[in-house]
C-alpha cells in the first residue's frame, strides 16, 4: 500500500470534554515545530475561553473570535445566520490564503447542525479550496453525517463521568476555561 | 446546592486520538493563566513526542520523560516494572511537593492497566497525599475501573473514523506527533 501525504480534515465531536482542548493541544504542538497556525472561534462561550486566548496572545498565535457578542442561543435568528455567514468568510479567506499548515475552526459545527450555514456548500467549498497540505480541525457536538464522511480522522468525546453534574464541584478556571 | 472548588483528577482514555492532546490544550490553557504547570510522561511512543517537547521547551514548561529507552512492548518485565515504579516515584514527588497548579501524567493507564503497578496503591496514595487544589490529568487507554471511580472528570475518546487504517494516508509530523 501506497501511502500519500495530505492535510488532514480532523473532527473532534461528542458530547464530552476534550474537543477544543484537543485541537489547542494540536496547535501547541504544531506550534512547537514552528508550523503556521491559527484558531478561529465559531461561539463565544459564556465563560470566555481566557486561557487559550491569552496563551495565544503570549505565544504569538493568530486567534480570532468571529462570534464576538453573540450565542447560539440568540433568538435573534437573522442576526445568528448573519453572524454565521460573517465567521464562515473569515475562515475561508484565511484556508483560501494557503498561509497557514494548520487552521482550528473552534465550535464551527454548530452552525452547521443548526442550520445557520448549509454543510453541502461548506464541504463543498472545503473540496475544491482547502490547500491539498492543510490541516483542518472542526471541533462542536452534532457534527453532521455529511462533515464526518468528508473529514478524515473522526473523534467522538464520549462523557463517561462529570464532576458538575454528579458531584458537588464548580468549573474551575484554567481548567474548564 | 453548595458547589465546592477543589482540583480535579481527570482522565482521558479510550481507543480514539485527542486524549493526549486534549491534556496538552488544557496545559496550554492554564498556562495562559500563569499557572504552575508540569507533564511527566510514563511512555516513550515509538514516534517519539516531538512537537509538544519542543513547544514545552520554547514555553518554559517542565516536561519529564520518564520512559526513556523503554517501552511498554519490552519483553523484560522486570525492566519494565522497575522503569515504571521509577517514573511512579518521580510522579510522587512532583504532586506531594505542592509546587503545581496542574499536573499531567501521560500515558500513565498503560503501567496501571499491564500491572506494573498497583493501582490500588496509586489510588489510595492520591488519596492521601494529593494536595486538595491540584488538578491532575491522566492519559491512556484502559482506564482501570478503580481509576475511573476516583476521578472527576472521565471522557472516552472513541475512534470513529482514523485515516491510517482506513484510508492510505501517512502520519503527519506536527499533527499526529
Amino acid at each position: 500500500m501506497i501511502k500519500k501525504k495530505k492535510g488532514l480534515v480532523i473532527v473532534n465531536t461528542g458530547n464530552g470534554k476534550g474537543k477544543s482542548t484537543a485541537a489547542f493541544g494540536t496547535i501547541l504542538r504544531a506550534w512547537g515545530r514552528g508550523m503556521r497556525v491559527c484558531a478561529i472561534q465559531f461561539i463565544k462561550s459564556e465563560k470566555g475561553k481566557w486561557g487559550e486566548v491569552k496563551a495565544a496572545q503570549k505565544l504569538g498565535i493568530e486567534w480570532i473570535s468571529t462570534g464576538d457578542g453573540f450565542t447560539w442561543k440568540s433568538k435573534n435568528l437573522d442576526e445568528t445566520t448573519a453572524l454565521a455567514r460573517h465567521g464562515w468568510e473569515i475562515a475561508q479567506e484565511k484556508i483560501a490564503s494557503d498561509e497557514y499548515d494548520l487552521i482550528v475552526l473552534d465550535e464551527f459545527t454548530y452552525p452547521l447542525h443548526f442550520g445557520w450555514l448549509d454543510v453541502s456548500e461548506v464541504v463543498a467549498w472545503l473540496k475544491e479550496k482547502k490547500p491539498l497540505m492543510q490541516h483542518l480541525i472542526i471541533t462542536g457536538r452534532n457534527a453532521p453525517q455529511e462533515l464526518i464522511d468528508f473529514a478524515d480522522l473522526v473523534t467522538e468525546m464520549k462523557e463517561i463521568k462529570h464532576p458538575y453534574k454528579d458531584q458537588e464541584i464548580s468549573a474551575q478556571p484554567g481548567i474548564e476555561f
